[in-house]
């Protein structure tokens, strides 16, 4: 009857939900996930997938059952990827990622510096403005981390060395992000580019990622000893959350995005004995929330976009780039045994993190038009591009183990 | 960095959360409910007692660290309780809520006609208009199932004979309880009493629970052949969370409330062999949810109204005719072997259903003043009061268990 609370005299605020309303969204969202995931597995692809494509059949393009704009909804997809991170920090391996940090620092730089040279210089070629052309290379450079680590989690390449180079650039991937992404912003906004602010937060952030991990393994004694001590239910999962919100929470406020937070959470508490009871915990919350991301994601594509012809071939040119562009960074991991086509192809994916780009673009009033469309479409196709070429070439490599 | 999506451009519409300030939001929610839960144990009171008043502590009456009526925690509070009911309905056993089914209803009518005659009877004795007696008595009829449950779980209570009437009670009680408050809300508005509507709403609220429970059984072999089908991970979670949502989502379109839905998907659910691992994997998101709600409720009780003395001592005498209103429901349930105490006190709390009939009341203006105040503070006693009763009572009974 509780229910009542929200549905009795007052009228819901604009943007957000009733529980009625809130359920029949997440039936919408976990019967498709369900339905796309299961097709993509039977047609031999990685789930995620097939959670992208059924967002799309669900979303703004196909029955529109999903508004991929609802807050409420935008807010607990945040909160799916936060906790996704917090697994995959927890399934990852600290000392693997260090070993391997000179290889995933290269990765992601040149991952992001030939990227962007492409996206600026097909602009420049179509006579776009500087401006433009800064702001079409930089949204060139995002890597989406969620859905390459899902492909990697979901056929156990997390813990081999292109999984952990994958993992390891795109978490530098998006501590740069948000530096360019505020360096671009502040250029559009006519702001003159202040080095010192751009130093700041790189420093502060790489700092953190650092500070986390170290005081968070002095810490963990600590923190186990509590746990032990607890006797209400659930001890073990409210206390990680805590601290792995307590992290990300952290991290948002230093300039920082959120999931790096949670991301060092996970590998400061995957070097104890409580990380599969933890892992077991974490999974359902995870299953709860995540769905709604890929959905999300899926549900926000405009195929009506594909209609404009200018566009279009912008698009395709600068989609073409784009991958070319990240695939060619896994040649700058050097100095290990390792399929360089397989860290390419996970830097693909622009995701949710592209979107962010185009959406401040558009925003600030650099991009508009057929610029705007060219790169919304670039980061839909190497969002469904990136899984599906990944997705391959991990299976090909498997038959080819298996072979040997 | 996807983050930056909710703090770009646009400010965020009322009402609405960023990641940042769900997350500090949470971290405080957790924090409290850990420490109130773990002070209540030591001092051998239920967990869920300690989380109440760790509530107040951080609400509005202590730190204000929270807001109570910050739209979306309400909303995954009530997503918290929903998934409770789902839990409690899988942690009970039909053919015992059956066997007992003439005893709980015994004791829900009871429970609520003798509350509602002392509520009523006391108002008038002050000289209250009509509607105000009839409106003060109506919330004295309110059971939170929610806070009963929690306890007899924690404690182990729920599946014998009193947690059984216990928890039947509550949910007749639920489902009266939208009948009466909808009658008492359309008599305040001016409306005639429309007996067609009251009949249809209580005969569709019964016909739900029932099919829902007789389709849903003989759905089960479908729904089970299905889970077996699939491939993807969370496959026996998301399809569980599918029905029970469905099954809630559709009570509360047909006029009942989301929990009877849940808890009717629990109930269907218990009965097949996949029961303890859906429980496992259950019982973490419910803690991700449950303490939101907890820590909402006793965050949203103000101190300051005790400083009425008029509407103080109307609160007391209303709290305890309140107290023994329940008390002797108990006694109702008549040929069994049971302590009729214990079920008793398991239906004082009137909780956020009792919330639910005051801000009625409020909004549509009868209850005012130190009549709206008293209401309040007799929801607040009676939600404190009932589990450290039933509690103290539970302990009793185990203790003469042991001697015997």
């Amino acid at each position: 009857m509780f229910v009542l609370a929200a549905s009795t005299p007052g009228v819901l605020p604009p943007g957000l939900l009733s529980l009625g309303q809130l359920l029949a969204s997440l039936l919408v969202i976990y019967i498709a996930s369900k339905l796309g995931g299961e097709l993509a597995l039977r047609l031999k692809q990685p789930a995620v997938l097939g959670e992208l494509v059924a967002g799309l059949a669900v979303g703004v393009s196909g029955l529109k059952l999903i508004d991929p704009a609802q807050p409420v909804l935008l807010l607990l997809a945040q909160v799916g990827v936060t906790l996704l991170l917090f697994e995959i920090g927890l399934e990852s391996e600290l000392r693997g990622l260090l070993k391997l940090g000179v290889q995933a620092t290269a990765t992601a730089l040149v991952g992001m510096v030939v990227p962007f040279v492409l996206g600026y210089g097909v602009m420049k070629a179509t006579g776009a403005a500087e401006l433009v052309a800064v702001f079409v290379g930089a949204s060139s450079t995002a890597t989406s981390i969620g859905i390459s680590a899902r492909v990697l989690s979901e056929l156990g390449y997390l813990r081999r060395t292109e999984g952990q180079i994958i993992l390891g650039a795109a978490v530098l991937d998006d501590i740069l992000g948000v530096v360019i992404l505020s360096v671009v912003a502040s250029i559009a906004a006519g702001g003159s580019l202040e080095w010192t602010g751009v130093a700041r937060i790189v420093v502060s952030s790489l700092l953190f990622l650092v500070g986390a991990i170290v005081i968070g393994n002095r810490f963990m004694p600590f923190f186990l000893a509590i746990v032990r001590r607890l006797r209400t239910r659930g001890e073990l999962l409210t206390a990680s959350l805590v601290f792995a919100f307590a992290l990300a929470w952290l991290a948002e406020q230093l300039g920082s995005a959120a999931i790096i937070g949670a991301f060092a959470a996970g590998l400061v508490l995957c070097e104890t004995d409580k990380r599969h009871d933890l892992e077991a915990q974490l999974r359902p919350v995870t299953d709860f929330f995540l769905p709604i991301f890929f959905i999300t994601v899926g549900a926000g594509v405009n195929l009506a976009l594909l209609a404009d012809r200018q566009a279009l071939l912008l698009a395709l040119a600068l989609s073409a780039l784009a991958v070319v562009g990240k695939l060619v960074c896994g040649w700058a991991a050097i100095g290990v045994k390792a399929d360089k086509l397989v860290i390419g192809a996970g830097m693909v994916p622009r995701g949710e993190v592209g979107l962010v780009f185009a959406s401040v673009g558009l925003a600030t009033g650099v991009l508009s038009g057929a610029n705007h469309t060219a790169v919304v479409i670039m980061v839909i196709l190497t969002t469904f591009f990136g899984p599906l070429l990944l997705g391959a070439l991990l299976r090909r490599q498997k038959r080819s183990d298996l072979a040997a």
